[in-house]
């Protein structure tokens, strides 16, 4: 079986247990608790070496980092990898994004928000919150008039840009984009999708 | 002619350029200034909706961002790009860990340090320091034994990675790093190599 290092409220993580619903593959979850440095290094030493989750294990022992590089993996020859070869390029093209001026404003401005006791309220989340609604901004421009990211079918782009979109209320008023809001209802209404809870 | 959206200074858009001269690809620069974001908007709102560099337009007139899915559109089929499946998904992992924790450390605090004036020299700049040098220990780490980040040839990973870490110095002191710098002069060395100056 797959094995898939794991954390519940990890945005990251919930991609490849999105895709991975999607596509019907089984896999055993390993559950890491959030900010446990001693214990990722146990867990995860031999396997990634950012030390960073989700890490799967596949079948034959070999180990792959990196949300963006398993749906890669996973998701090459399926339907959520363009054929054209402009299309696979402009896919990501969205995940790049999502990596370099999403996650990393709007994911870092949740955890200090909303999973950080007592919540870090300060200058930095400011600048964090103000390159998030960029971010958002961004996206939801660039959803006008479309019901996927890239192309008009679902990609790994849209999976991976769901994930934190989705989660993005806990630390931002969302009640402003109107095409983000529509394509979230979208991609969750797409046959086999899972919540973050599943 | 392919038109590529430039900045001098930029590692991102070094990569791209490393990529064409490799491939020989025949295009024409166009530079963007550091930070003038209303120039960016009148130059690439139509063509990139981060308004970043680099950014390239096809013959055909269609627009591709981010220098990930760059180098992934012009290395599709070339020696740049693995065909055994693991390692194709292996080079993204390195593309993903080098925009998410190097780049966004390395190229922050060299900005912050050597192209700020004056140098912004504060907490937030610690804080890259040391996520920056974590960054680079992870991939000394990597390079132990090894001549490429990913199997045996040179790939898309390896021009990615190359463009901050060579630049690295402006920020950070390398001197600790053996395989690091036993790697650049090795990528360096490699025929159709060419500086950021070029």
């Amino acid at each position: 079986l797959i094995e898939l290092y794991d954390m519940p409220v990890s945005g990251n993580c919930y991609k490849v247990r999105l895709l991975f619903a999607h596509l019907g593959v089984a896999y055993r979850r390993h559950s890491v608790e959030l900010g446990d440095r001693f214990e990722r290094t146990e867990l995860l030493g031999a396997l990634n070496p950012a030390l960073r989750v989700p890490t799967v294990v596949l079948q034959d022992g070999r180990s792959l980092a990196e949300s963006g590089a398993i749906l890669w993996y996973f998701g090459e020859g399926t339907r959520f990898v363009p054929v054209d070869r402009y299309l696979r390029a402009q896919m990501p093209q969205w995940m790049f994004f999502e990596q370099y001026e999403h996650e990393l404003t709007i994911a870092v401005a949740r955890k200090r928000l909303s999973y950080s006791d007592p919540p870090q309220v300060d200058g930095r989340l400011a600048e964090l919150q103000a390159a998030g609604r960029k971010a958002l901004a961004t996206l939801d421009a660039h959803l006008e008039g479309r019901d996927y990211l890239v192309g008009d079918g679902m990609t790994l782009a849209d999976i991976a840009l769901y994930a934190y979109t989705h989660m993005a209320d806990e630390g931002f008023d969302l009640s402003g984009y109107w095409n983000i809001g529509r394509w979230l209802e979208w991609i969750a209404a797409e046959p086999g999708h899972v919540p973050t809870t599943a």
